[in-house]
């Protein structure tokens, strides 16, 4: 199969391939929603476990209780890796057997949201004050550090229900890709002091940021479903170029997106220096701040596309979601499950928010 | 055995039981400093894992370089929870048995100063300036998200070494001591802005922050030295109330101590509002920042004096050692290892700094 377009209809490059998938806006699909109930229900569970206040930082954080510590259903975050780790388990054996490490994910990606945002001096997330505003910053660190606690308790949980064989390879692979995505932040705040980053650097730097923990959403799945050891590693990569894609088209969205629909201020990391994937391509285009669009968002937008920028973002996302369809595949999953991912890397690329 | 005093001669409570120990002043005994070295070989193999620049802001909180990369050997921390969980481990089998977990809890450790330097806006540490002051905020607090990374791969491949019956025992006992310890964490900051704090609630501010950690080192070194489940259990026990013993003597040396052999600005944590016991006994008995104290550290010592509150801080600090002494002899352990903790938990209470 191939991919659709990562750009709505309109952009220059949509309409040169033939689709199978409509290029229309899409959110994830409602048949996860039962999946991510449970995941939720999982996550709701661990965050209980806190008998301070860091629970209730923990629940505002995550959208079920506001300021106060009332309850709130705030709108939730996707849920992408849980819904990917589901799925791919699901290829192999009962989704059931992945709830557990998927509530795992999702709160390492929690915890990484929350120190993300006091990192970056964030102030809004999904239309809400980030918790270091909310909070202050002392106890908002503190319960991301929590956070990852929880996430780890997780893990230690799930992991009891695997082969005692195949244990250490769960931690293992946890492991590893929390240490990737830590380097990856690392380097995506140190590029913030630099003039230039080159494309290989930027991917090297997605590679962690996004994709080790995309990478072990799949792989996670995948080994408490039963596969192979082969088709963990294989799902892993595929993880990784679907996170390299996934983040290319949050750049985007940084700088063409609809701000009512991403919930996020445009154009607050490019004054902030974050090096995006079009700042990327535009700088390797010889574009710099003199030649416009460092006054206007409008005029940013208009330099980068006379540059072929949107295209070539565009055309990095699909060419790393195409690696990823190859990796999935080679493997021996279910051709059921096969296509349930093909729709879930689709909405990576095709998502508006 | 008696434990013994955590003030030096001339102290009002000094001189009031038979203590076998000598109270002149010590630091951690150089006979561990063959495992404390052991200890730092693993550290710094697991640092070096790092392939950004994380690696070098690790190494720079950890004395290991200066601000610039450089190598240099600032003078270390105490390294005291390792020198804790080899002495156990020396109880039930050999120390070298336990080097790889000690290295994750002394990276756990780690991890949290580097967190609480940010929390309380600390500019100092053993002297040197902290690593948010000198990296930046955004990098250090990633830093410090990195160094618990390690202190997970450290434990990984530590529990490879054991029963593969114990191995969750391990994950259990290390990801509960960590929730618990960023619980206390929470409880410490949020006290920060209330007026009054009972005794009561410091203890089970300081079960968690100080104890949870000590705690687990104690029973992770009787777990990989082989001893049996209720040991593990008693130690842990021992553990935590060693750490109460251990905050309540690091609280009277932010008041009574030396800052050049401290290494800490005196007075900040008060300053700041931190619920020391000091200031947490002083209330209890009627104190308030009117009568005396605010102005200057002198003049608060000598507020506090004249209410007894030093002499309490010291009845505080011995009971909770007696009782973690207790603990200690409720287990198996080999006698001369017995010995050997005997005296650490006599440093605990007589270190200057």
């Amino acid at each position: 199969m191939t991919l659709p377009h990562s750009q709505p209809p309109g952009s220059a490059s949509s309409g040169t391939r033939n689709d199978r998938l409509p290029t229309e806006k899409r959110g994830l699909p409602a048949t996860y929603d039962a999946d991510r109930a449970a995941v939720v229900a999982e996550m709701r569970r661990l965050v209980s476990l806190a008998s301070t206040g860091v629970g209730a930082l923990c629940a505002y954080h995550l959208g079920w209780a506001d300021a106060t510590g009332a309850p709130a259903e705030a709108p939730a975050g996707k849920m992408l890796r849980p819904t990917l780790c589901l799925a791919v388990c699901r290829g192999y054996g009962d989704a059931g057997q992945a709830v557990g490490v998927a509530a795992a994910i999702e709160l390492v990606h929690a915890f990484s949201l929350v120190h993300d945002d006091i990192e970056d001096g964030d102030h809004l997330r999904h239309g809400r004050t980030t918790l270091w505003v909310t909070a202050g910053l002392p106890l908002a660190l503190n319960a991301g550090d929590f956070l990852f606690g929880l996430a780890n308790r997780a893990l230690c949980e799930a992991a009891q229900a695997l082969p005692p064989d195949r244990r250490s390879e769960a931690f293992e692979l946890f492991t590893t890709a929390y240490l990737r995505m830590i380097e990856g932040q690392h380097l995506d705040i140190e590029f913030e002091q630099r003039d230039r980053v080159t494309p290989e650097e930027y991917a090297r730097m997605v590679r962690g940021k996004t994709g080790a923990l995309i990478g072990a959403s799949l792989a996670l799945g995948a080994l408490f479903g039963g596969a192979p050891v082969t088709d963990v590693a294989t799902l892993r990569e595929a993880g990784v170029e679907l996170g390299l894609a996934f983040q290319a088209v949050d750049d985007a969205l940084a700088v063409w997106g609809d701000p009512a629909v991403t919930g996020k201020a445009v154009g607050n990391d490019l004054a902030r220096g974050k090096k995006s994937l079009p700042l990327v391509l535009a700088v390797e285009r010889g574009w710099t701040p003199a030649d416009g669009g460092a006054d206007s968002l409008e005029a940013l937008r208009a330099a980068f596309e006379q540059l072929g920028v949107r295209e070539a973002v565009d055309r990095f996302a699909r060419g790393r979601a195409d690696r990823a369809l190859e990796r999935l595949h080679a493997t021996q999953m279910r051709p059921e499950a096969r296509s349930v991912l093909e729709e879930l890397f689709a909405f990576v690329l095709t998502r508006q928010s």
